[in-house]
């Protein structure tokens, strides 16, 4: 059975870098855009579409969690993007080791026993990477002001629970639901700490 | 400044040993009884009545967190117990690099930023554990029930939960007040994650 890492990560908590590095150290696959990429080759639709409707629970008026598989009650395209992406997991877990970062992985895969990591810190250590890091939209120069920042990140992990929380029918973030929980807040140096955590996987 | 590492931990989840295991893996000292010993020296009362005493929430007829010193509204011993166990966690911390279980540590010395572990694992996990490990005493042989024992273990950290939320004012085992979440259900290795967490310290 391949080795399987899971990486559930609030939005600023630097867990995107701290999955590549440990794929990098243990030289195994690492996924994440590239599962909208295989959805987007696989369904025609537009990577920016597919991200839209693979990060955001969807709008629907009546309960979800009923037992049965969880597309089956999506409406259009989200449906078949939803099974596209839960098929795309399946997949590359089964063809080799890899880290796979975010989108209900860790439940979809339960099945495989993956090693599931939370990643997270607290506000403000959120903002300041975020401030940190140039190449992303809130970085350095960027028009925002700290308090509109720090309300874009409470908005976007708000949407990542939400979407997990609709899909997995479990806590997101919850640390019952993962093997260990990584507190970023205090942490400068993320290649000591992807080391440590590799070699826990 | 002293490295000092907190841990917190369900009972069954081998965070004790996880706990000396890291203090032997970086070569400094462990505290975990030993402090009721050095308060036992002190006041002159029983371990076993400190025991009781300095993990188990007073039972006080009014409600506590009003920003006083928190052992001031203790009725008579437990207000000297508290007082000492909280003096005692300074000095030790003050003194060398030192590992620290339990007992509100991480909170107490919240001033000098240790590193704060919490160590848990599911219901089935914590029973298998008390059975394996045949020097305690819900071991192998014990005569209490899986379901007595489940119990047993589930009163135990709620005393724990009630106690750390009692002189904290924070909810034990929430992620936010720790660095490290580990979760010890799947883990057969204890030696191996001791020498991952202690890399990380």
């Amino acid at each position: 059975m391949s080795r399987i890492i899971t990486i559930g990560r609030e939005f600023g908590s630097g867990g995107r870098e701290l999955a590549r590095r440990i794929a990098d150290i243990l030289g195994i696959a690492y996924y994440d855009r590239e599962i909208i990429t295989e959805i987007s080759k696989r369904t025609s639709l537009s990577e920016k579409y597919i991200q839209n409707v693979a990060e955001q629970k969807p709008v629907i008026p009546f309960p979800i969690h009923t037992g049965r598989t969880f597309w089956a009650v999506i409406p259009d395209y989200g449906q078949d993007v939803q099974k596209q992406q839960h098929d795309v997991i399946r997949e590359i877990a089964g063809k080799s080791d890899c880290v796979i970062v975010g989108r209900g992985a860790d439940y979809i895969l339960r099945d495989s026993k993956p090693y599931r990591i939370f990643v997270y810190s607290d506000d403000e250590a959120k903002l300041r990477r975020c401030r940190e890091n140039s190449s992303s939209d809130y970085g350095k120069g960027a028009e925002m002001s700290d308090k509109e920042l720090a309300k874009r990140i409470s908005q976007i992990n708000k949407a990542r629970a939400d979407y997990y929380e609709f899909y997995t029918g479990q806590k997101w973030g919850d640390k019952a639901n993962y093997d260990l929980c990584v507190n970023t807040s205090c942490v400068s140096d993320l290649g000591k700490l992807a080391r440590a955590v590799a070699s826990m996987c």
